[in-house]
């Protein structure tokens, strides 16, 4: 895979929240790999209340981490 | 997207966990940007009750993030 | 909705640990703002074990971010 | 409610897992305060195992708090 | 039951995870103590997928108590 | 086991996700040893949404740890 994340460092807290949403989705792409299966997926997830909030959930931890990273952007 | 995010600082502890709704949902729009699906899930969803303990428990990690970035308002 | 949260700060540990329990009901209401709907999936709710194992995990999210307010009561 | 958590410090780890344990417990005990109604929970509560990981889970949130409470025993 | 938990501190990150590990059963055992029922448990539990997740899950949480012990082992 | 956890730091972001991902693995694989089953187990899982958010999951706690482990590589 190529260089995807070189570093945590954003300018805004927005792009912090960005950046955790590539992070949730990239723990998903190196568990399945297969761009086409993921995009199978998505009609019924995205329909999908519990899958939604789940999702944001793992977005939630990530931007602690980006947050952390950036000193909350004090 | 707009900008939605200019900082995580809020000037009180409730307006911080306001803040921690609004990253909770952000997530769930980001992955499902329409406000017509989400509208549709929005019944189901209200009136289950481990729905909105989930709902509730990712607002509690941005609320840990939010917190963290105040100082936790001392 | 009123002022409900004028600061993370507690007394004793105890004191501490109720305000994580109203954090995570808030997160419920903010969600779910009819208090008669919240009132009428109380009794699932309170009868299943998972929903209430699921609770106890928002409550010790709440928890930790309440603590370190605290700094742990030391 | 009587007085139940005076402290988070003990003097050792386990100690601080088994406070883990009730703070846990705790948790769910002021979401369904009959103890009869979580009694009758047990018996399937007990012989699922995802449900016993998932009541594991909060008592590892919770041996977070408490470790850090006690800057971890060093 | 016996001192099972001396210290968090442990010479390798490895064996941090692996006390992780023991954290995880530990909070399974304290809530289900029987050895027997916990062991039938464990045919259907290991054959599935989520099941495996949730379980690293925990262990996941314990880590990151164990590795801040340890400082990380730096 | 083999020694397969010399050290939590890495030398970019990146390797520090990737590090997270083996060890959000390794929390199955410690929890199932046989490679034969976790293969089976496979398939079905990874054509799942929930289960992949799930692993997703695991890996994003992972790097919380995997973060802080390396100063955020700041």
């Amino acid at each position: 895979m190529t260089d995807w994340l070189p570093s945590l460092k954003t300018e805004t807290p927005q792009q912090g929240f960005e950046l955790a949403i590539m992070l949730a989705r990239k723990g998903v792409a190196y568990t399945q790999p297969s761009a086409e299966i993921r995009k199978d997926l998505r009609p019924k997830y995205e329909a999908d209340a519990d899958s939604l909030t789940l999702a944001s959930q793992v977005i939630a931890i990530h931007f602690q981490t980006v947050a952390l990273a950036n000193n909350h952007w004090k």
